[in-house]
This record gives C-alpha cells, structure tokens and sequence, in this order.
C-alpha cells in the first residue's frame, strides 16, 4: 500500500497529469503482458519515458515504489486510475453532433475509460431523437433540466466556432465543471470550471518538427 | 536575432515540442493584441505557463532574450514557426473518411498551421471521387503513386482498429515519414517513421483527475 500523505495534493501541473494516464496505459499494457513488478528504469526504457520523471511524477502522491523491488504493476494501476478518477463511471455530455460530434460518439476510447455519453445535444431538429444505442439528441435548452436528471458531469464541445462561447455559457449554467472543447478561437469560462481546449494541429506540429530537424541533419 | 549553436539541436523532447506549439499561439494571441515585447515571467504570468520552464525548452535552440527587455513577440514567433516546420507547407494524405476523418478534413485548424490536406483515401467505393473543394478521394492502392505525385509527407489515419496496421505498413511502404493515428491499439511501425497516435480519452481524463481533486478538498 502507498504511504500517502494526509495533507491535500499540492496543485499538480497538467502536464503530470497527462503523463499518469500515459503510465496508466503503460501499466496496463505489462499487466496484460504478465508482468508483476517493474523498476522505474525498466518502466523508463520500455515505453521510452523518463525515469527521473517518473518518480516524481508519482511523488505528488506518494511513494509507490518499494525498495529492491519497484512498483507493483497492479497496485500501481489501480492507484493511479483512482487519482484519475478512471475507477468510476462519468456522465458526460456531448453537445454537437455533427461529423466530429458523431466521431466522438462513436470513439470506443471514451466508454473504456469509463467516460459514458449519456445525452447528446444539438439544436438542428432534423438530429433531434435516439441513437441507435438509446442515447437521447435533445434539444440544447433542456440541457439544465437534462444535467440534473441525468448527472452530468462532463461535456464535450464539437459545435462550429460561432457557437462556442454561448454554448459554454449554457452549459457553465447548467451547473458543467469541465468542458473538453474542439472549437478553435478563445473562450471565456469562470475559474471554478475545468476548460480545456484540444487543439489538433499541436499533435501534427510535433510531426513536423521532427521531419524538419531531420531533414537538417 | 538569436544566437544559435552551429551545432545540431540536441534531442529534444515531445513534450518541449508541444510546448513551442503553445508558445507559438500564446505569441500569436500577443502580436494580435499589439504587445511587442514580452519577459518570461510576463508570459508565463499571462499564459498560466512556468516561466522557467519557458527559458529551458527554448534553451535548446539558442538564446532569445533581450536583457531588459525580454522576448520579441514576432521574431520569437517566427523563429518557433520555423524550428516546428510551420513556414511552409505540408502536403498531407488523410486515410479513412468516415465519420472521424470527414472531421478532420473540415477542422480548419489544420490549414491554418499550413497542413494541406492534398489527397484522401477510403476503400470504400461509394466514397470514392472528388471533395467540393476539388480533392480527390481515392483508394488506397493509389497510394504509393500518388504519394511520389503529390509529395506527400505526413498522413492522418483514421481508418477503425483492424485495418490500423495494414493501413500503417502501406503508408510506410509508400515512404510517409511521419503518421498521426486515431485508431485504438499497439501498432508498430520502423524506427524511422514518426508515428504518433492520439488518444483523446486522455483529454478527458486530465479533467476527471481536477474534478475528482475538488470533490476530495
């Protein structure tokens, strides 16, 4: 068991957070393999991480590991999809359902990580109805009746540009603490609720980079 | 102008990457707003960044800090641009035109950073033709012939899982050197291809962690 402190978890930068889900999968992936128990070197090494990173990745929350022998793979998971929030099921909203909002919906990655879409909303009443697996398209005015009845937690954004702020108003209302957007342009939302932008020119920029550096060298 | 090594760049992590990324907006937000020069603790300050943090990662390619007066806010940004390959254009094949890669081919953020995408692929013959906008889609035995036509450099994947690693080693066999993949699973692809698969799960779960912190406090 983790010796964790009993004080709250000193302000965590993103940037760790988003490594504790990469482990997470890195750690799910030795499970399936059979693997038990893993150094921070050989955990390092084989997902091309950074040891030093690792550790103190983890020790915003305690000491995982044991001396002589690392961290247990399972223990460790488990662990860190509690800090995650991953060992729950979150109601999450989408709003938007056009080819992006349809891909979302349909991307497996979300359910299996426990976020389940529970009511998709759209104002083109042409779209207005039940998925194929039950999952209401309602109307975005019921948003704050849905929200409530529903448990929504979450919401994720894929309306056009123009529709962007007033629609995280609406859900900001609604009583939403954490928006996943998709929509480019700045957004305004008050602090007490997560906003977070995806841009997806970043993932090709990193690309790029890479293509250029080598064609330097 | 920046003093820069005449050395090669030293490896550079992704995540210092993807920060030059957000730089480069945050410059680009700050040009917008008529702001010509800029410290590293003003623009950590503005951007909620860490400013030390922003002085190691551009450390890596040379020195651009004015005594006294910090950073040019348009030289910087130029200079970003150029390291991330973004003062050119990128031709870039999108395989898969379903749901997800209709989204991606409309997201105009793409286009904006000068990722053009100049051909799509899709085996289905239904989906076959040309796009409003006059590029063709294709199938995908077109591709090793059309890469060399169009120059093609970078492609976007978003084909579903069983079709993820065929799908890969065509691209690969057509000489595409870097790859951003949507699909779900392990995929393998040569060492000197840059292969990078988004998971947007992990979008949602940095907001699960920051909601499941305030539910603990």
């Amino acid at each position: 068991m983790p010796r964790r402190s009993p004080f709250k978890i000193p302000r965590v930068p993103e940037m760790t957070v988003r490594r504790l889900s990469v482990y997470t999968r890195c750690l799910q992936q030795l499970e399936e393999d059979g693997v038990k128990t893993i150094s921070s070197q050989e955990l390092a090494e084989r997902f091309s991480l950074n040891s030093a990173q690792v550790r103190k990745d983890l020790a915003y929350f305690g000491e995982f590991g044991v001396r002589g022998i690392g961290y247990y793979v399972s223990g460790l998971k488990a662990e860190l999809q509690r800090l995650l929030g991953l060992d729950r099921e979150w109601q999450v909203a989408l709003v938007g359902f056009g080819n992006l909002g349809s891909a979302l919906y349909h991307y497996k990655g979300f359910a299996r990580q426990g976020f389940r879409i529970a009511a998709i909303f759209d104002d083109d009443p042409a779209k207005l109805g039940t998925t194929p697996d039950g999952v209401p398209i309602l109307p975005l005015r019921d948003l704050p009746k849905e929200s409530k009845v529903r448990n929504l937690q979450l919401a994720i954004m894929a309306v056009p540009a123009e529709s962007a702020q007033p629609v995280t108003e609406t859900l900001v209302a609604a009583g939403i603490k954490a928006i996943l957007n998709f929509a480019p342009g700045r957004l305004r939302a008050p602090k007490d609720v997560r906003f977070k932008s995806v841009d997806l020119a970043i993932e090709l920029e990193t690309l790029s980079f890479y293509l250029v550096q080598g064609l330097r060298t």
